[in-house]
């Protein structure tokens, strides 16, 4: 089950960066939906190769829908297969990975974990890429969300160290990020953070970021007790993201520092509903949605493949080997996990509320 | 499945903070085991309240086995029941606190989602009381890990923002910490912490903390990858524990501001076996561990419960309404955090040694 | 998660048959609910030991609730945990089982999977005393059942070859069945299979029987396709109580010796809605109910411990050896299995019942 | 989850009988298998529709994997997920089956249960189509298996009433049956079945029958207690075939007209094994393998779609409607199921081999 996310809203991501092709099979859709290809194609663009701040490999990544619509196109109650050719995947000599594995990278590890067969070529079932599959879900989620006046939106909250403004998170400035790969509160910081990216790229080098996401227009009431609560969901999807190192809710890690009558959100009642003063807790408290926006930051390292020789070992001689890493890759991989985050968040938010029945 | 850990070590808790017991089904023992009940009361003693720095609650916290065990007292293969008796539940009203949430609580959140009929009482399902029976799997499955040469130890890595002294990731001081109810690498630090919670508790507020766990010995190549990884896995368990709001790997959030070329740990070959240099990866790669140390870090937020008067609202007649909370709390719940984190992490990875077997 | 019962109403059982005390831990149950222990205790009364034709084990087979209750005694949202105590679990010397397994039994099963380790002590976790916190469940769901219009009935379809008169399944006799320990249609019937368990009882021998069970008021379209659909459900379920060999639904095994033109219920509109004319079908079609009567039946073996000598062997000296069965042992295990059968079917339709939203 | 089988061996299934494709993602595959292609192919078009007694449509049933191979074409520990395509769909108006449900078949359920979105073309996903995915995971499990010594063989145990001969459940013929789409031991029984089969199709109408499963070389130990035993995973997977009414072990529905002192099968010494004498518990004691062969029974009902006139509804108008099925159907489904049986068994006991480890 390791590459299914969600209980109710099941979506199951398949492939490998050099497969003939990567997808998901989706559960948990309503019969009757029309998918929005117009909305899920953009959505999805945001996140496929090829912009100004990543990698040179062009993907096309149309989504193809396979199975789970019936003769008028709606959902009518099966899985849906979706699928998305790999055009772009060139083909070369992985040998040379395969025996010197690249510092930050999964290759060791998944060498260990399989003997020796893991899909070696562009990172395999380790790959970005896998996260395309993700979108066209979590796209979905977001079609199937605006109906219920649930809104999910990601901006960068700070790259190499540079962070965007601050903002009132009982109150997230959904409409207003600024425009291009870096959507920020503060335009100044987005074209900051891009410098700092082609500075690490100049330099043979990557940077990180992190990315604060937040879902307006939640219930309250969503989630479960102890291990299936908002942020534990939540969390179990974004560690899926490659390079997320950390996830926080609310204040997160400053709220460590913090004492209870400076962190505690009061409670207020406004027109008969009940509503919190500041959102601290970013939108869950024992794991279960408040009405209040639900805040989620998670912590994207830089990229670990960078241009410079590095120090790595042979497996097969068991011996020290520098390694210098071919092929394209980001500078930084902040800008095409905004998308993949909130897809990420979407396809949760929509789970718990197909779970939610009482 | 909400109150359920594990795949293979399977654990489930049930209980409320004021029910007559709290306990857990567990699943995935090995046949043959003999309880190391010195070795798991030693540990659940750890948690149990009536610390130094701790409620005034006193529980005995006797785990008593009732299911699983055959007539030799070793695992027979079915589930093992394990209950422990509430026995200092103080009888009083809550019916205010149905009326008025408390401020950072489940109060609000649990009404809502079982509509009003949830156990108010010391915090019903949401207490950290039910922290008692995952101490109890944790300390089970220590005792199975123990025979793999797997070790699992926490300390205090702030608390109130003061920090303990920084350690070397990559061989982390399992048995360097200092006694008492705040284990630090500097013991001076320890005493700053709890002069601090001594502080909170006198101005009638409370203050957060930052732990840390270590888990040495692991092989490489456990975890899955994308959504079963170890991060995934550790932080559901970790969101688990009341008033975590932020959970990271190796450097976490830290990483989000270094470049790559210093934040990848080189591989390096000794004596035929693969380390890195370094830890900043926190021995997971890919979801998958790298043989390395796991490093993981969870945030708990100041204890919502404080002795002043709050802002808050009564839900009854939808009107603001003050808040005085009566009964015991912790200033800070770090202390006894400690031990449930390193409960949480080592369910955790017994359940990743069991599902692991190519 | 093999002693767990159903995706939304979640039924854990543990205990063995000599542990200090069986129950299990439900999850699924909405919050408010009072259970209804009179209705939930006489359930459990007939499947208890003692009765005419069973053991002469006896238990009171009191179940306590100890989790999941609010401070007024309803449902509170969290697990409910329901205890009962194994209190005529004679002490004695098991060591001859562990070594002579009994043939028809699991003690060979146990012993191999197990390593020896399994509770040899009264069939340990095999026994049929573990159908009694499935009762328990089964009554649970009965009482939230009732609300929904939803009926469960078993009678005794036959033992020892003797077979109830048979019924109109487009209309199951819900109230239509005798008094006694094996609930018929026919009166006539049941004594005469009370009279070959007798004689059975007599030879020192056992007799099996087919259970058949009925639910009525069922909406149309529970269940899902394929592999989560209502046989595949109910089989999972009654495959779970000890010694069934078969299930069945609608005609079952008769159908595979019929026509396509005499088997198929045509559909019909009456007063607007859809109903079949008969139900050969046994209220499903594609695994999705069709709105008439659900319709199953279960083979129960003969019970295979049985008075007379029999041949077994040594596993420890890998040689054979005869074996007598001491201790109590009911004749045959259909009269108490009626209301365990209603139990599985129970939970099986109130898990649907809640998994079913769209 | 409704349409995935297995834990550990996870097999879901995508598609409906007219979609674009129909396919499976597989996970649980050890890494480094090379799928024998050759093999599946062959065992698949066993299962293909348009052999002497089977439906004209035609479908080449070509499996094309597009994710879960490494670059030498060996399983890399990613999904594996197998398209087939859908050619031979022929277009048609279907509005008429959405009006006019088909008795027996899921028309009318699958419209409760989707509000009328079910793909009603050839069936949707209720077509047994979609176990031509499910014969490719079966085949590449008895690749597995081979290597483990297990072998899993199917037979027409009867068709439209007319038996093959009694085989020796304790040695089960796995190399003994006639060619042919009528696998039996009787060669004379399996011309009489195909006479029986064409003379139902003469008559516009359709015949049911069962089949018979054997796995042998199964270690004993499988499978676990209660509601995951062999019995309780086979049945599953076995009602997730269309038409299957009915599923039982050993003797089954047989063994509850017997007495225990002739139904227990005893155990026996043989040069250090043990075995037993006859294999009336086919294969299972208490949910787990004995080591003897697998013995399983499924019932199929006849074919639903006859060439007859029916009487139905008109759902549209609410009233009784007469309704004549066009189009392509099998007068009976047993030659065809007879792969599909052995594939839902084979993918069943290699998951338990995957499960099983202690």
């Amino acid at each position: 089950m390791s590459n299914t996310l969600g209980d109710k809203y099941r979506v199951q991501v398949f492939g490998q960066s050099h497969s003939p092709m990567i997808g998901a099979v989706i559960e948990g859709i309503p019969a009757g939906v029309l998918p929005d290809m117009d909305f899920i194609n953009a959505f999805m663009a945001r996140r496929a190769p090829g912009g100004a701040l990543s990698t040179a490999r062009r993907e096309a990544d149309a989504p193809r829908i396979v199975s789970g619509l019936n003769e008028k196109g709606a959902t009518c109650g099966a899985p849906l297969c979706v699928l998305i050719q790999n055009t772009d995947a060139r083909s070369r000599d992985y040998d040379n990975l395969r025996d010197v594995p690249r510092p930050g990278h999964a290759d060791y590890t998944a060498a260990v974990k399989f003997s020796g067969h893991n899909d070696i070529r562009g990172g395999g079932q380790f790959s970005g890429r896998l996260t395309a599959p993700l979108c066209f879900a979590g796209a979905l989620a977001m079609q199937l969300l605006r109906e219920k006046g649930v809104q999910v939106r990601a901006r960068v909250h700070s790259v190499a160290g540079i962070g965007d403004a601050s903002v009132d998170l009982a109150r997230p400035p959904m409409d207003g990020l600024c425009e291009g790969p870096l959507p920020c509160v503060d335009a100044g910081a987005a074209r900051r953070m891009a410098e700092a990216i082609e500075a690490a790229r100049a330099d043979g080098d990557s940077v990180g970021g992190v990315v604060e996401c937040w879902a307006t227009g939640l219930p309250a009431g969503l989630g479960d007790p102890m291990f299936d609560g908002v942020e534990n969901r939540v969390a179990r999807a974004l560690f899926g993201i490659p390079a997320v190192r950390g996830v926080e809710f609310g204040l997160g890690f400053a709220a460590a520092g913090m004492r209870g009558s400076e962190h505690n959100d009061p409670f207020r009642a406004v027109d008969g509903r009940i509503v919190t003063d500041g959102n601290n807790h970013g939108g869950a408290l024992g794991g279960i949605t408040s009405g209040m926006p639900l805040v989620v930051r998670a912590a994207f390292k830089p990229t670990p493949s960078i241009a410079r020789q590095q120090p790595s070992v042979s497996l097969r001689r068991g011996e020290n080997a520098p390694l210098v890493i071919q092929g394209r890759h980001d500078p930084c991989i902040v800008p095409r996990a905004v998308p993949v985050v909130e897809a990420a968040v979407a396809c949760v938010v929509w789970d718990m509320i197909l779970g939610d029945q009482f």
